[in-house]
């Protein structure tokens, strides 16, 4: 297989516009190779702050940005709103619902989504906070649950619209964990009239047998500690076998039990966007159990040096073995990586493998507690909370000018104000025909 | 009737959490009474900037404040999230579709909502901006546009996905075609790559024989010369007979026409909130034209002292003989008079009747240029725009510490950005299976 020398025709298509593609389009820009950036959204969306719309802290404008106006200063970069829904690599083709466009080079980058494990039922009675639809949704669940606590005469029932069970412990488990803790202890505290929010239980489950697994044994009993601090309940070894409109089922070694709850949020694993199985079924791309794409050592795809596949797609295995995590420095470095090798390519050059540099993990729990993971450096409680801020403030700031609402929301962290905290999408009953109830003057 | 002089036991109910109806609450604030909120949402609404979000310039949350958190420093005020249909006057009862709540003095305040003149099909063509969803739909429709204009090849085609028609020229159609014309003579600018956003054509439709027909003529005239600089084209003197998917039928004098465009916007004539044919059935009461509540001298409803109607629900023409506009200064006077009144009635004294004080209406049509109406005073132009900003931030502090994503939105007013322009919701096609384009590389 021959490049194509002349950089004014070379045509590279980027298929996502998460942290990997949009790394790989602005490494492009402004260079003489022509970059068209396809997405089914028209914005990039900042995912390792969505939960904090989940609880009201943030609104969806503050942590997306559109995707035109982050390229827009680059001439050679044309952006396409539109889902791809196939490709075919034998002529360098990719398919829409809508259209179809050609490219010399491919980089896909669409990610990955909630996994189910094939429970059909599950998403509806137990969304993840995956999307901005989503996470309204969840939103809305949240709030809807204490206005209902609120209106339920019979303490049973006002219980379970008080507790909110949440499966999985990983960042995103653990993050929302803390910050609903937050939301019942804090935020509002003085709301409302007949129930007192505090009084909320949130059950945190988790399979395995510590939370955050991927951290060092010692963050993850740090982190435990501060969930608890917030009046969150860690069930560890605890695997979910069902989930139903108001129920969970669960099994911890040998028991089994049942959870009720109104309110059930999943964020138990992902598994990979469907991209990975087109190539698997075109070109023989091997993948692995969560669907994603088994890639090179220069995260291209076997027999396919012009199709590349970065971020939450990829499975990286060689470093220590383990696939790299899904995280977003990871997506980062690897559009940055395929973007500097396609331009040493078009100049006849080669560079050396990828290798993912870990610059740290950080997960926050609630206002003033975070766990710092830096390799050599661990840290925990206020400090790491403060650089956990830095990162992500710093990090928005690349994409959008959101300086000024960054720190209305750093401020409202500390004065414990959420001004999100819509309930909005189709009207939903309290309560069903066969309970109305009537309130007390 | 008698009236109950132990305030401990006294409950006013108010139903609707608008202008009106907050202003009302806060007013009997920490007094001895006890006051129930209801509102089918869980948040105030601040209107008058409601057209921002449709053109990406605010958030939802921003111009959104939980009830809930504006009115928890009042022990005496609780907030029943429950949406009213009926009310049973003679035993003080009302009835919500899941409850219902007995009440010694009911306020309504339940406002306005479009009106479409009884025609089924328009509000699916041509959504209005009164809700949330409704300015997120029109948001997901303003943007999608453009991405439609930038993939379609055929000019005709092109041309309709850069027609956008508002219909009506009161304050809202003019501020959303001035905030239109804005987004795509210069937020755009430099977004696409196969289209010139500025050619977009933007059509205000008004019957009458101005915009802004509540306005005195020479502020009118400013307001349409504002709004063609911003490259928006007015069309007074022109009714709208029918609306399609895709097309308006309009007559103007004895000529017939039909504009093509992919975007029809409705800014055209509210009707009252559905309480008030209640009453009219109930009680008897008489409405206007448009639904509204005849009410008496002092808000309250004939032959019913217990019962007040304020705001966008009421007609009250005992000034001018005109019925007071539907903006929020009224409806804020009217809670305040109404919850004065109440806390007089229950020492045993009266006060006189209400009146409305004008302190001026204010409209703005893009960044830099308003019109304002003083009476005596009247402006235009740019420190009409900051008279605009100044007041409106005012209003949106008072209830929330909103001040910084103000001030953000204020900065973004003068450096073009608009964070916001999301496209959420379901995901759209732009171009159906018929006329699949193929995009050149």
């Amino acid at each position: 297989m021959t490049f194509n020398n002349d950089m004014n025709g070379h045509h590279i298509v980027i298929i996502g516009g998460g942290f990997g593609g949009l790394y790989a389009a602005k490494a492009l820009g402004n260079s003489t190779v022509r970059v068209i950036l396809v997405d089914k959204r028209n914005f990039h969306l900042f995912q390792p702050l969505l939960y904090q719309i989940a609880i009201g802290g943030l609104s969806p404008g503050d942590i997306a940005s559109p995707l035109r106006s982050v390229l827009n200063k680059y001439k050679n970069i044309n952006v396409i709103k539109a889902e791809v829904v196939d490709i075919e690599p034998e002529i360098r083709k990719v398919i829409f619902r809508d259209g179809e466009l050609f490219y010399d080079t491919l980089i896909i980058a669409t990610g990955a989504t909630y996994n189910y494990f094939g429970h059909k039922s599950w998403p509806n009675v137990a969304p993840g906070i995956k999307t901005i639809e989503d996470t309204i949704d969840i939103r809305h669940r949240i709030f809807l649950a204490f206005e209902g606590a609120e209106r339920e005469e019979d303490p049973i029932k006002r219980k379970d619209w008080m507790r909110f069970v949440i499966i999985g412990a990983g960042p995103t488990g653990v993050e929302l964990a803390g910050a609903l803790g937050e939301l019942a202890n804090d935020t509002l505290k003085n709301d409302f009239r007949n129930i007192i929010p505090s009084e909320s239980e949130i059950l945190l489950l988790e399979g395995t047998d510590g939370i955050l697994p991927t951290y060092p044994p010692k963050l993850s009993i740090k982190a435990k500690e501060s969930l608890e601090r917030l009046g969150v309940t860690v069930q560890t070894n605890t695997m979910v076998t069902d989930i139903s409109e108001n129920s969970v089922t669960i099994k911890k070694g040998e028991k089994t039990g049942q959870i009720y709850a109104r309110t059930i949020l999943w964020a138990a694993g992902v598994k990979a966007s469907s991209l990975g199985m087109i190539l698997s079924e075109k070109i023989g791309s091997e993948l692995d159990s969560v669907g994603r794409v088994i890639v090179k050592e220069d995260l291209s795809v076997q027999g396919f040096p012009d199709i590349f596949v970065i971020g939450d797609l990829a499975n990286f295995s060689y470093q220590n073995g383990y696939p790299l995590p899904g995280v977003a420095p990871v997506a980062m470095q690897q559009g940055l990586y395929v973007a500097n090798l396609l331009k040493k390519r078009m100049k006849g050059e080669i560079i050396p493998p990828f290798r993912y540099q870990n610059k740290g993990n950080l997960a926050v729990i609630g206002r003033n507690a975070a766990v710092a993971d830096f390799g050599r450096f661990q840290f925990s409680g206020f400090f790491a909370w403060l650089i956990w801020v830095f990162v992500h403030i710093r990090y928005l700031i690349e994409f959008d000018n959101k300086v000024l609402v960054l720190i209305q929301w750093a401020w409202n962290y500390f004065t414990w104000k959420r001004g999100a905290r819509l309930i909005t999408g189709e009207d939903t009953l309290l309560f069903s025909e066969n309970h109305k109830n009537r309130l007390k003057n």
